[in-house]
């Protein structure tokens, strides 16, 4: 087996391999996925980058890049991409010219979502948590603005500052303080799709929301959604993504880490945000 | 002018009259709704019962009851049954047999969603602040079952007792503890059609939601409505609901207190759950 890696998530190692085999060797697996999914045991064979809703549900998180190489359809599931995909067009219900706050803009998800929105007319703003990711948001991705988190004493005044007419999307990647300070600035009818809430994963007691009252007086909607309820619309991703990606109106960036060594603190750093883009541990580049 | 009277609101004491006079001389107006509706001025002349969203905001409050009575098309605005209505047909998305619970579930809206809940084919759980409206709800109003949250310590226990395969619909009244509570016990692809959170309304600081989380791993969709948003669908009440009442299949309470003096113990009263069902201040009976 050649070109072995292992793609992260905040709640998974990802096994797949470069050159789209079908049968893998399942090496280790570590941790399993919060809505339930079986985790993979270490040394079963399984077929690589399954839903997470499948048999082997440990498997998952082929990016967008993937497709591009693959002739197998099973290696079709791009996780992020996918994600992205179904977050913004069925659970943003979007429209043209609305304004779309994405937090953690810099991940897998993060990058592409913005990506989808600007395309489809959206004025999009992300956060992330360093200057390199800022760069990268404004001058590779198109975001209209971005700023650092970690850089702004009061969550609430940024988007004030960016969003002076509020918010009509939020997709939602962090949760807690960053959740409350986008509740106050969001719109009449807004839509939080909630992907994920990184922040909260590690902490022994989740951060209180206090702002849940805008949810009644905006009239907003706030989903959560998994993109494994959603691979039948995955045909409608690929015909849609293909084009743009070839065309370079769509890009990407993944973070490789070399050497199994190196998974650990890969896989830790995803929480505090030091990936940038997909994060993918090659243990093999050959 | 004959048979005034006050409808009570969380957010506003509403102006309206026994008689369906369309002319009526407001007296006085107090507070004034969340959504930014008009606050009626003192003296000011007013067509009864309009919505909330008309220019004159702050007249509201029209029971299903008066319906019946009404031949004024004015008048057909029912506040509590057509937010009812459209909370649970319309954000629900209900499925027959399926598990809803309600909190608040004695007052003005509660006690409707619950009836119509029973009509479509759910079971039906409430929750209420005292025996006497645990009563009401299980005997008169024919939820399948009810609590008093006062008497429970651990309402995640109490709610794991009533909905052991957990709960497909949560109809949102209070917000705070119960909400929490809730997220935890909310099954995949749960709904939460978000009313009210009385509970939330006078604190300084707002209780943090801390199970938020849940929201993603069981995909749940939470939407805040206002009424006024669906008053396009009024007829469509209209027409479901008269013949209900007319055949005994829908019925409900109201909590009348006597003379203008006790409308401001009556409105603080709605904080503390003192009343049940649609709060109505009697100025003049005849």
């Amino acid at each position: 087996m050649k070109g072995q890696a292992f793609h992260c998530n905040h709640s998974q190692l990802d096994f797949t391999i470069f050159d789209h085999l079908v049968n893998l060797k399942v090496l280790f697996s570590l941790g399993h996925h919060p809505s339930g999914s079986v985790p993979l045991k270490i040394g079963s064979e399984a077929v690589g980058n399954l839903p997470h809703h499948g048999k082997l549900g440990a498997i998952a998180g082929y990016g967008v890049a993937r497709i591009l190489d693959s002739s197998n359809p099973n290696f079709k599931k791009g996780m992020p991409g996918h994600t992205a995909y179904v977050g913004f067009y069925e659970v943003c219900s979007p429209k043209k010219g609305e304004t779309i706050f994405i937090s953690a803009a810099s991940g897998a998800v993060g990058q592409l979502v913005g990506q989808f929105a600007k395309l489809f007319g959206c004025y999009v703003v992300g956060s992330a948590g360093s200057k390199e990711k800022v760069d990268l948001l404004k001058n590779k991705f198109g975001f209209d603005e971005a700023f650092n988190y970690k850089e702004e004493h009061d969550l609430n005044s940024a988007l004030k500052r960016y969003f002076p007419s509020g918010i009509d999307i939020y997709f939602e990647n962090v949760g807690g303080k960053m959740l409350d300070a986008v509740l106050l600035n969001m719109r009449l009818r807004g839509r939080i799709a909630v992907c994920g809430m990184i922040s909260q994963y590690n902490l022994e007691e989740p951060e209180g929301v206090q702002n849940l009252l805008c949810v009644i007086s905006k009239q907003i909607r706030m989903e959560g959604f998994i993109v494994s309820d959603y691979y039948h619309l995955y045909p409608k991703f690929v015909e849609m993504v293909l084009p743009l990606i070839k065309e370079g109106k769509i890009t990407y960036v993944e973070d490789l880490a070399n050497g199994l060594e190196s998974a650990p603190s890969a896989l830790i750093g995803l929480f505090s945000g030091r990936n940038v883009g997909k994060q993918v541990v090659v243990v093999d580049p050959e």
